[in-house]
């Protein structure tokens, strides 16, 4: 249906988690992660006062950053009617990516796209609690013909063509609904990064493993790239913990050159990692496509995406057949629109996509992503699972819930973002009471 | 020698010209763009009261945001020794690329590698004015190894190795004098790209091409992208003002998909442009070696770069032979040293270096880069030339100058991008002069 109303207003918040504190999250590359985001709410002239939330995740120092960049991008939504956005999607998202002036400080990379994200997710955050669904369903009720017109295919069609898309999308239109009803049943698979962040003692890490399985967990991520013996070491104490009937995945965060990606790897293949996560530069098409011919015959596959900067990149790894594993990021990729443009990419190419989550608010949005993926884009859940954290979910007003391994469908209306009042104004930067009592302490 | 002095403070200021108005620098892409840039002034407690200043290079709305990525850096800056970054530059450029919560916001692209870019600039500015010597001289009488050390090797020595770079800069060291004295002679060979704006109607396009041949210029660009027909006519009216002697070249700032560049590619090379610059997405490796392929045969090159988001990005471009110009934009990669890593690449794989310039401040700065490509790096002029457009040098204390179709070599010390103190005020957005004054009339 067409929505009345205006948009009236864009704010935004510099949120911060002290994360660094205790060393969750920290990995080879990003050793004191303050987990943040740059959070968005969009409010409209509408009587029923819906809003929409949508964030970008960032980890600390720079978020002011991202804010900018959302004020920015102002100009573009506020006076807008809401229709605007919901009749045409694709072509909104073409308008606050393709600002003749701001396209400058790009194009689709960096800080612009980040504040382009977290605009475009809480439009549909809000699209979607006009209509009473979660994001998942809203996305997986849409005809054939309107998912293809949120793609912007300019620079895209060379390897997938609109018309290409449309047609494998209509093929799953019949059989839609019982995938819906399999995933309202039995929810989607996650894995586990909790057991091996890299601040974590040896110890920590048999504790998480142990905790891991009786909750229902079979594949699990360590952080590696710092120190060859550590990984030695720790690859075969997770090996060990989890038995060789379990997954093992590995994360090296973009530690290393290419050369050393390989001959690293390489020590590490008798522990059987399935992947290896970010060997090297996010950028490195060629690079990762070296690597991947390099581990392929020992049979550990290369997976990357968290800090890939846009639709065109993931359509190269695609083509080069650098990824086994594609990686989305809810809010790195500009929203909602370029998440499926990725999608179609990576059906059309017979790449799994096991989204990156983690962070605050990343658990909240993928499940969206990945349960739409399977209702109408790769109807396979075959070499797929979604990363899991449990971490910060207790700031969201509809947290992601996983049990026995699993992320359940989530039923809220929206993209389940909207974050607790208490937790916003708390967490404030500078000004909210965690970090003024911080600032007291140091 | 040793610098002595602190760093004391890192200052910043939005810079836009209205240029908009006049369409100068209008092309498919960038249809009204205000020059403009993120400009910084860094201060010492030293008692000379040597500044350095440097600049990010934007075209309107968002420079804010590159300011607010600047604040972000200052942290990294401010209270170093001088000497912390002119002893170990390339150390320097990791810590400053390299901050473990900023680098979540890239890492090395967009917003805040722009930002770093004029930091980055500013620092080399200052060292440069404290030796007394232009930038270009600077750098060409670094030592090999210390040039090598201004690299961030990591995810570059796949396709170069610093022990590759350093013994071919050690073959050119014995040579260097009499290719200085050559630049000091004769000047570098520039290309105009002020006749073809696409806002420009035929008959300015007519007048421009006979005043470039009066000047002295041999190459002429046109913007190309819009309407197959306008560019038909175009291109053709060109050629025939410049006659057959003469070098076209054609620039579709990043309008097509890859098919599609290929195509209207086809349908100008009866005019025989020399190369196509940004036929797709400057994201797009595989898509330009494509293109590249495809019009091979006919002679056209393919040029890009000018939206090369880092070195990692234009090694791949050089490994999958996608460029046949390499197109270094001196403040979108993160200032000297990443210029002088591609430089040193580009030498490696043979491919010419023609810096892209006009906007504001980009004429100063890329002669620098040049010239220590020609003396240091790769001791050739073949197939080479700086853009040049005449436009908004009059605001700068050391102006580029271009005679008979040659940059002169620069002679004062430093990058030349110090800007006049009168301009500087009268444009700073939103406050300055010439702000208010539009203001008013609208």
């Amino acid at each position: 249906m067409v929505w009345t109303g205006i948009i009236t207003d864009v704010r935004v918040s510099d949120v911060r988690f002290p994360t660094s504190l205790t060393l969750d999250g920290s990995d080879a590359t990003n050793r004191d992660p303050d987990y943040s985001a740059a959070y968005v709410v969009i409010e409209t002239d509408r009587r029923d006062g819906v809003t929409g939330h949508g964030l970008a995740f960032t980890i600390g120092r720079g978020t002011e950053v991202v804010v900018a960049g959302i004020h920015a991008l102002r100009h573009l939504v506020v006076g807008k009617p809401i229709a605007a956005f919901t009749s045409s999607p694709g072509e909104f998202w073409k308008l606050l990516t393709g600002d003749s002036q701001i396209r400058w400080l790009g194009p689709d990379k960096g800080v612009m796209h980040l504040a382009t994200a977290a605009v475009v997710n809480a439009l549909w955050d809000l699209w979607a609690k006009l209509e009473q669904k979660p994001l998942w369903k809203l996305l997986s009720e849409l005809s054939p013909e309107q998912i293809v017109e949120l793609v912007d295919w300019r620079y895209l069609s060379d390897a997938l063509t609109p018309e290409e898309a449309r047609r494998s999308l209509d093929r799953l239109v019949p059989t839609r609904d019982a995938r819906a009803a399999a995933m309202l049943d039995e929810g989607y698979p996650a894995y586990t990064t909790s057991v091996g962040w890299l601040g974590y003692p040896d110890e920590k890490i048999r504790r998480a493993c142990r905790e891991g399985i009786e909750q229902g967990f079979s594949r699990f991520k360590l952080k590696v790239g710092l120190d060859l013996g550590d990984d030695l070491r720790r690859t075969a104490l997770v090996r060990d913990m989890i038995g060789p009937e379990h997954t093992l995945m590995i994360d090296a965060n973009q530690r290393w050159g290419v050369e050393q990606a390989i001959e690293w790897v390489r020590r590490l293949a008798p522990t059987r990692p399935w992947w290896i996560e970010e060997p090297t530069s996010p950028d490195d098409v060629l690079g990762h496509a070296a690597i991947a011919r390099a581990l392929e015959p020992l049979g550990i596959g290369v997976a990357s995406g968290e800090h890939c900067a846009n639709s065109v990149m993931f359509k190269q790894f695609m083509q080069a057949g650098a990824i086994s594993f594609c990686q989305i990021d809810f809010c790195r990729l500009a929203g909602v629109n370029e998440v499926v443009a990725v999608l179609l990419l990576a059906a059309h190419f017979g790449v799994p996509v096991c989204p990156h989550a983690g962070g605050v608010g990343l658990c909240e949005y993928v499940p969206h992503a990945s349960l739409f993926d399977y209702i109408a884009v790769s109807a396979s859940l075959e070499r797929r699972c979604i990363e899991f954290v449990d971490h910060l979910h207790e700031h969201f007003v509809d947290p992601c819930v996983v049990r026995g391994g699993r992320y359940l469908a989530p039923t809220a209306p929206g993209t389940s973002i909207t974050m607790k009042a208490d937790s916003l104004a708390a967490h404030t930067f500078p000004g909210g009471q965690v970090w003024q009592d911080l600032s007291e302490r140091s």
